[in-house]
């Protein structure tokens, strides 16, 4: 394909992705394929001869549409929101023209100057403590990562390696791995799936520490379970906080761990995934006091903040923390500005090598909508998460099982799990709305989370309505 | 920004995009800006009210430009290629409006199973043994990767939690710790500062093996360090064999390192990340015999397949084998299919969650080149580095430093490593091509790496004859 053929291709394209995000809603948000559906559709190899683009175009529809679970739909209220935006999807385009590798600040100058001075806007936006910025001088700074795992996986890595060094200076005789034996890191036992993985990868004991009522991790539960592994001879070194928990966006109380994690000197590590976009409002910025007291801070742009996936961006205070643990400088990757102390090679920030050109699609976002345009994106989210909480508030066979913060509502019927379960399968099985389920303890909880861009309160209402209707049936069904 | 606005700006940007590709040859390859150039170009903080589309793509030419490294320049030739198409890109849009995040079958089918597919079409490509496809009802299969990094710190990861599990099995009185601190990796000394990344991640001592003359890893210094180790009680368990090593191309000897692995019960997984394109061609596919003795393999299609960044595809022979170092499976990400054996859920085959619809890029430059396209376009690679190899070879002031074998030749002036230190800074001084370079043992090498979708023999001459003109003043610098 040449450029000239590209340009009437692209255009091509251009018009599918508009006819497509105009579209959406009348598609069936979730599709009717069962497992294994696919592999019959398309050839068992890939062809000697090229294909045309009208053969290819034509079977997007044909093969990958019926497939296709539509995140966009504003039927869709399933997991979280994951963020797509116009903007966002042209600084794309540009991101794959450049099409540079972004590893050291030589590879490609603008690629991480970009990056470095987007994380300072976007920190400004949160009002993050001045330490978490680059500025021109700073010590910490901002990163774009993958995904909150990631996030996750590198602070671990990084406070284990200072632990580690720490541990080594005042014992000499220890091995690393003797050392690693007796660390342990901690979260709440609603922390999300990846915080129990990043300890499994770095090898490291994770404790579950017991949510309180409100499902937040208190100071009480947090300081008796590290004055136990301490007296037991282990050595705690790693916390993270969840500022918005996946299962019911709960928030751990930061200004009380925080502290205890300072006094500790216990690594604090905040994985707002979700939540964080939120804090750019002021009226939702105190739910982040006390991330002063922590080392590092991560939430995903790509969740809620209108930048399409990945953009997972992260803080920390101290630079030299990461790249302390990470750096390896072989000769193909040396080049001359990188000892000068000026620049950033982000390749020691993050568990790849490679990088795209991601801050492209931040700087389009944030100045094609605005603070003010992005805060009015969050909060009509949070306006339309409280008018369904107030739609099954009022009627008596609900409850609302945590209380409704941001975007997400968690609720369920007064009755047994058995009937919560029987209803999800109705929802999910009528596939007019989709949504996914929690445990909280022992209940079986319904998550509504607000997520499609185009969302407005007539659909929400609409869902309510399903929801409603498909909730008598269980009643009815439970009668019989 | 509403879908109409974005036609208008989609079909504006199209056109920026082949703008760029078709003067790209005019741009100098490598950017004149200093660290902290971007800075004070743009503001200080986000604007609060949104700005025009037509400031932005303005700025692009005025702030981003200036700084990018133009990897796509037909006279870029350093690192390795980093693979760029139309094809691709507009695969890439149609990635971005689906926006799935495809951590289950359920988040998105079609996201799944186009990728085990296309999986199986690559493998079939590169005459991959049955064992690693996935079929209907393989045990093997293939996953895409952000990166080679990731994969190589995968497999270590599942190697490690299966031979815990094997020891522990033995004596259970082992804690993991304990038998972590007697694991051994190991890799050549011509290896990716990847491998040695994963080891620091992963825990566990990594120990460099001894290359030959060829800069390959053979059986004998292996055997040697494995032997060592065992009588020392410590317990080998992974080797990374590298097909295309970063710094000269060589290839580790995997006939013999293979039926060694096997038979002491090692962990074999082969980086391709560079080479591995080029198995897809009937005469490079001997380079890769040995791959039936490997227990996971991995290639960057987005290196030299035409696949933009990112895609870096990798098979295993046992998928449990990685399911079982991951699986977490807390109730909002379960679905009513996953325990039917029949799907696949690729989050337990990667480290982050989330993951973006990656294999419609590979779809689409399969299906838009043919296997017989791509085939000529790695031809057209390697018989470039053949003429340049012969430009130099015939000189006597040169000489090659290592076997040119795919698309990248290693060279230096004869002489001290001062002279091909001063060579290398006025080659990048210079600005009219970019290399970088490696230490091949004591000795510093330029590396001259065919890149470019665009580069014809035309830009190699020119190449060439820069060169010569450069090394003539090295030359007479140093005789001065």
């Amino acid at each position: 394909m040449n450029s000239s053929e590209f340009r009437r291709r692209g255009k091509e394209m251009v018009d599918y992705v508009a006819n497509y995000m105009e579209g959406i809603e009348s598609r069936q948000v979730y599709p009717d394929v069962e497992p294994g559906y696919l592999r019959p559709l398309i050839p068992a190899t890939a062809p000697q001869e090229p294909d045309t683009f009208e053969d290819i175009i034509s079977d997007i529809e044909k093969i990958i549409m019926p497939g296709v679970t539509h995140w966009h739909s504003p039927y869709f209220f399933a997991y979280f929101p994951t963020a797509s935006s116009y903007p966002a999807m042209l600084a794309d385009m540009l991101c794959g023209a450049i099409g540079c590798i972004g590893f050291s600040w030589a590879a490609s100058p603008a690629c991480t100057e970009l990056e470095t001075v987007m994380m300072d806007w976007l920190g400004k936006m949160l009002k993050l403590p001045e330490a978490f910025l680059a500025g021109s001088a700073g010590e910490g700074g901002g990163v774009i990562q993958g995904s909150a795992s990631e996030a996750t996986l590198v602070a671990l890595l990084a406070a284990r390696t200072k632990v580690i060094r720490q541990v080594q200076a005042a014992s000499p005789e220890l091995t690393p791995a003797a050392i690693m034996e007796k660390l342990v890191a901690y979260a709440s036992d609603q922390a999300h799936s990846s915080v129990e993985r990043a300890g499994l990868i770095g090898g490291v004991k994770l404790k579950a520490i017991p949510s309180d009522g409100c499902f937040a991790m208190r100071e009480s539960a947090l300081r008796e379970a590290v004055e136990r592994d301490k007296a037991a001879g282990l050595i705690p070194f790693f916390v993270v906080a969840t500022l918005g928990t996946t299962s019911c966006c709960s928030f751990d109380n930061l200004l009380e761990v925080g502290p205890l994690c300072n006094k500790e000197d216990l690594w604090l590590h905040i994985d707002a995934a979700y939540a964080g976009s939120a804090f750019i409002c002021p009226e939702f910025r105190p739910l982040l006091n006390g991330v002063e007291f922590a080392d590092s801070f991560n939430f995903n742009p790509h969740k809620w903040l209108l930048v399409n996936f990945d953009c997972s961006a992260m803080w920390v205070k101290k630079r030299t923390d990461l790249t302390g643990a990470f750096k390896l400088d072989p000769v193909y990757l040396k080049h001359s500005h990188q000892d000068s102390g000026l620049i950033t090679d982000y390749r020691h920030w993050q568990l790849p090598l490679g990088r795209r050109f991601r801050s492209l699609k931040m700087w389009f976002v944030f100045r094609m909508y605005g603070v003010k345009g992005l805060q009015a994106y969050i909060r009509k989210f949070i306006a339309l998460s409280h008018t369904i909480e107030s739609l099954f508030q009022y009627r008596i066979i609900y409850y609302i099982c945590a209380e409704v913060i941001l975007g997400l509502v968690c609720f369920r019927l007064k009755g047994s799990n058995k009937m919560n379960e029987d209803l999800l399968q109705r929802i999910n099985s009528a596939k007019k709305i989709h949504l996914v389920p929690c445990h909280l303890r022992d209940k079986f909880v319904l998550r509504f989370a607000i997520c499609s861009r185009t969302v407005e309160s007539a659909h929400v209402q609409r869902a309510w309505e399903h929801i409603r209707e498909l909730a008598w049936d269980v009643l009815r069904a439970e009668r019989e």
